[in-house]
């Protein structure tokens, strides 16, 4: 049984993108440059964007975060996304979710500039991903190919089961795993709260990406033996052994289902690390665009 | 086992769009507007454009047909584009495919305006369909579930397998089938032509989306006791019994899978009058906007 190590392939894959700004720099050209907007004080997403500036850091990107308030107005974050759209030494830029709930989030992710929209939740990067065109790839999703494609996990005429449909990492999967792709190409049953008998859809794949964010949720029982478990769960939970008070839990039953497996990603160390450097992926694409 | 009627339900739709055509001219509103964009003398674009204007003027809508020579440059069509883009009186137009192979049509469909883009093909469309948004659900898709929803034909939790991903049929079709609404929330699987051991999976499945084009191929024995099938094909096979010297073939043998099917399409009058009816209902759409 392999361990898909996210973090390696992480490291190695920013060893690439340092390379690259080096010979940008070289060149005369400016450091790429990534922003982020983050709202409010949410744990999860202090920590998210405190990865992903690091990460800036790791590469040779300039970052910028903007922190507001949770108390300010859509207009005044509609305002901010328009500042960067017009910043010209601003490649690509994040809105860090969730937003407080006077916000509305939709609104919020049409006013990015496509072109700069390199977590890809754009309608019209959605769009272009879903017809085959070239885009930006939502980072999580992205990183699942890519960790794939390290461990040389064909997905060609794979049955392949996604668990969980949502906007950012069930469907844009799905979609990616089944366009005419060589990290594609394989037949993907989107499964949702509303899928009857999950056990018997999930027992079926060679490959599961698990994405519905319930600690735990995937049992040994639910895995043919041999396939290959992509875990992108990251629940915090109550852990009063840790210094932080809680732990990381992915979708998976680790031990359980790791004992039936060919492949699995741990959590954290899989599907993390490889979201925030598909981040800088895009970004590289951006400032190169 | 149910014949799944198009002509009746697309006639049930019409009397219901013009009856809304009505309401707005009576109401002093212009009447809605769909112009067609068609280039050369293919047989099968000139049909679907005639169908199209016919129905048009059925439920009262403006139509305008713009016929070019197959020799125009892209540069032309862009231009023409362009105009019905800010043409005032224009609610919505489509541009009719396939398109000389001299025209990026990929270019073509990027420049039209995505309000008017009543065929649902823009990539701003095909983004928000994807992420469960309002918007124009390309025509074949939108027919579909028309289809089924006036069949009572419960899509919730039911295993649906489409086969065949076209960014006009397919692909959207396993999104709008699976998306959370009440004419969604299937489990979908998007079979193609890399799927392996397809009548597997076609043999699983509650409702089957039958979307790739090769006239007669599912046959009886890939189909489940009591499925439902919906059958998207419309091949045209030469045939020296019919005046037009062919006749038109679905992508289902409708003898041997009829017998054990549910429901089923019929090829022609089945998928065919819906979507062009549903095209009525997004240019409908567009003039209320």
């Amino acid at each position: 049984m392999q361990i898909i190590d996210g973090k390696l392939v992480a490291d190695k894959l920013k060893q690439e993108i340092a390379a690259s700004v080096k010979q940008l720099v070289d060149a005369g050209k400016k450091q790429p440059h990534l922003a982020a907007i983050l709202v409010g004080n949410d744990g999860g997403s202090l920590t998210y964007v405190g990865h992903k500036v690091k990460a800036c850091e790791q590469v040779g990107f300039k970052s910028t975060l903007l922190h507001f308030d949770e108390t300010v107005s859509e207009e005044f974050l509609l305002n901010e996304v328009q500042k960067l759209n017009a910043d010209k030494d601003v490649d690509g830029f994040i809105v860090q979710l969730p937003l407080p709930k006077h916000i509305d989030a939709d609104k919020i992710l049409l006013a990015v500039n496509p072109e700069k929209d390199v977590d890809g939740f754009h309608p019209v990067n959605v769009g272009k991903l879903t017809l085959g065109l070239p885009t930006y790839v939502s980072a999580t999703p992205l990183g699942i190919t890519k960790l794939l494609e390290h461990y040389c996990i064909d997905t060609s005429g794979k049955e392949v089961v996604v668990i969980g449909r949502s906007n950012i990492v069930g469907r844009p999967a799905s979609i990616l795993l089944s366009n005419q792709s060589k990290t594609g190409n394989a037949t993907v049953t989107l499964c949702h709260s509303r899928t009857h008998n999950l056990k018997e859809k999930t027992l079926r794949a060679d490959i599961i990406i698990a994405a519905l964010g319930k600690p735990e949720f995937l049992t040994g029982d639910m895995v043919k033996e041999g396939a290959v478990v992509i875990d992108v769960g990251t629940t915090r939970v109550p852990d009063a052994t840790k210094k932080s008070g809680f732990s990381l839990k992915g979708d998976v039953k680790f031990d359980e289902v790791a004992a039936k497996c060919s492949a699995i990603t741990p959590v954290p160390g899989g599907v993390g690390p490889m979201t925030v450097v598909s981040l800088l992926l895009n970004t590289l694409q951006a400032a190169k665009a």
